[in-house]
């Protein structure tokens, strides 16, 4: 059984926006109450302003901030057709059955045109169950140059100040963008699966490196052994960290194999972590980064604000035309923006 | 038969950039010369530049710029196991037999760890046979926040300057990267495969959209009539153009079927392009986005420079502590690089 919510379309996304805009939620205090106080409406609201970039949506994410930190995110990466969303349903059950709250981000990577589709074949658990204490949000991703990283980490955000104490986020794991997504998470899992090919080999790079805990699911299928032997091989690459003598976990997740193990894993990770106070240097690591990635996206919103769509246009028409060339454009843009 | 190069240890890269920068090749008319005459050494080594950002790399572009654009671009994309790389091997063969040079880039997405078994496993044509006419590049993916985008377009361009007729690029297409990288070609293939779980719909976003041909390879497999169907069904909502009424082509590429058929239908859109001058238009509109790009990267290279590691360690650190929001930093910091 798949758990998720349909992601919202542009006509509804942007009539929400501009509502939320005229309820100013982002200058409420009684609606970041609403919100840190369970209130999923509030919460839905504050998502699609968030990934919709709206007006006051900066605004209402500084006033959560400080409300933040709480939550244990984890990041859960695999090839399509891994059996990762059936293992991040099962975990969420389990840790709802220890009456922890759960929310949920899935990166759909489809495309816009065939995107119901595939979510139509899902059940959604919260609009037919409506558990208060689980909360699934499906993302699409974006148009050009990014954008879902920065949404996904805002949302992330927004999950945690409404009291979820964990946040799972599911992403194929093979662009950049999913590479930086799970990376900010503070446990990452990585599913693999025997017999997909080449397996290991068709992982992200950058993805194999970061994983905390290396799931192999399908095990009950002929290679899991060499999976595992594969992951060993890099491990002695990598020197992994192993706290828990647990970074590999062998599931067959459709019949619910191995999952509580896994979920039990995640948490002696994080109880890990945070003894030896490394919680907090992975976190300032991660955020170090995240930074960086919101210069870059802050900084080409201002370039795209101050470069007229005339002005872009007309230089790209030269370069085509091979009478300037892209490299010494770039330089006088840049020094234009400076002195803006 | 796979046909590739092995992309260079991080080692060799360096120990080449180093060399490189000894020889002032940027500065060296005639290492320019040498590369557009078709010195395959001279045209590795500004490979090795461009990818490494060396320095003296931008020189080097600005100079070879005005001697490209001659090159007809093909960007190919498929999920892995499509048979990509045996189709852009086919391809190659015919346009070779049509006395036409080929370039190929093979962004390949594994992990650092794993990148050597895959290539391990490929016959390298050009350090076999070496035909002066083909010039294969295996390019990885590196490292946060991509890179790999600007890499392969600055790559593109030398092979272009080299003198190939055709540049093929070929990826997995399922990242924000390689949707930005294929999209730059002047014809973009996508290839599906019947049979493989969700087919068309585990394509990256953005992909099924900027596809001019689709190809349904392994189409003696069950479901090709399904795929076709799912491809027209997209096609009626995004008006795809269908110049040669080639916009689907079957293939069986371990047989070789189909391909002629293929090479034909992309020089057929070319002709089209051009026939109606909209392969410039296209151009244009490719550098409105790639300059973008370009900007993006620039900028956050200036950020890089203008924050010390110690500002950045140390916002992170007040950031994890909650003692403020990352949102009022980068207005901070946004504005602290206008005055610099």
């Amino acid at each position: 059984m798949r758990l998720t919510s349909k992601p919202r379309g542009h006509a509804a996304a942007n009539r929400s926006a501009l509502h939320l805009s005229r309820l100013n939620l982002s200058g409420n205090p009684d609606a970041i109450e609403k919100l840190r106080s369970g209130d999923r409406r509030a919460l839905a609201r504050a998502i699609s302003m968030v990934e919709n970039h709206a007006p006051g949506s900066i605004e209402l994410l500084k006033r959560i901030f400080p409300h933040t930190g709480r939550a244990f995110t984890i990041g859960i990466t695999g090839a399509p057709g891994s059996g990762k969303s059936t293992l991040v349903d099962q975990l969420a059950k389990i840790y709802r059955k220890q009456n922890r709250t759960v929310g949920i981000i899935a990166i759909d990577p489809t495309s816009p045109y065939s995107g119901g589709a595939i979510l139509g074949d899902r059940i959604r658990m919260q609009d037919h169950f409506s558990d208060p204490g689980i909360y699934i949000r499906s993302m699409a991703t974006r148009g050009w140059l990014g954008g879902l990283a920065r949404a996904t980490a805002d949302v992330a955000l927004l999950l945690d100040a409404y009291g979820q104490d964990v946040v799972m986020i599911e992403t194929v794991g093979v662009g950049q963008d999913e590479v930086e997504i799970v990376r900010l998470a503070d446990l990452t899992i990585v599913i693999l699966v025997p017999g997909m090919g080449d397996d290991v080999q068709t992982m992200k790079a950058g993805i194999m490196e970061i994983a905390d805990i290396f799931v192999i699911n399908k095990s009950d299928h002929e290679g899991a052994d060499r999976v595992e032997r594969q992951i060993r091989a890099l491990q002695s690459l990598a020197h992994a960290r192993d706290p828990s003598g647990a970074s590999i976990i062998r599931t067959i997740a459709n019949r619910g194999e191995g999952v509580e193990k896994l979920a039990e894993s995640a948490f002696a990770y994080r109880t890990y972590l945070q003894d030896g106070g490394l919680i907090q240097q992975h976190r300032v690591r991660n955020w170090e980064l995240r930074l960086l990635a919101m210069l870059r996206d802050s900084l080409l919103e201002q370039a795209r604000a101050t470069i007229s769509g005339g002005d872009l246009r007309s230089f790209a028409e030269q370069i085509a035309e091979r009478q300037r060339d892209p490299y010494s454009v770039i330089e006088e843009v840049s020094r234009r923006l400076r002195q803006a």
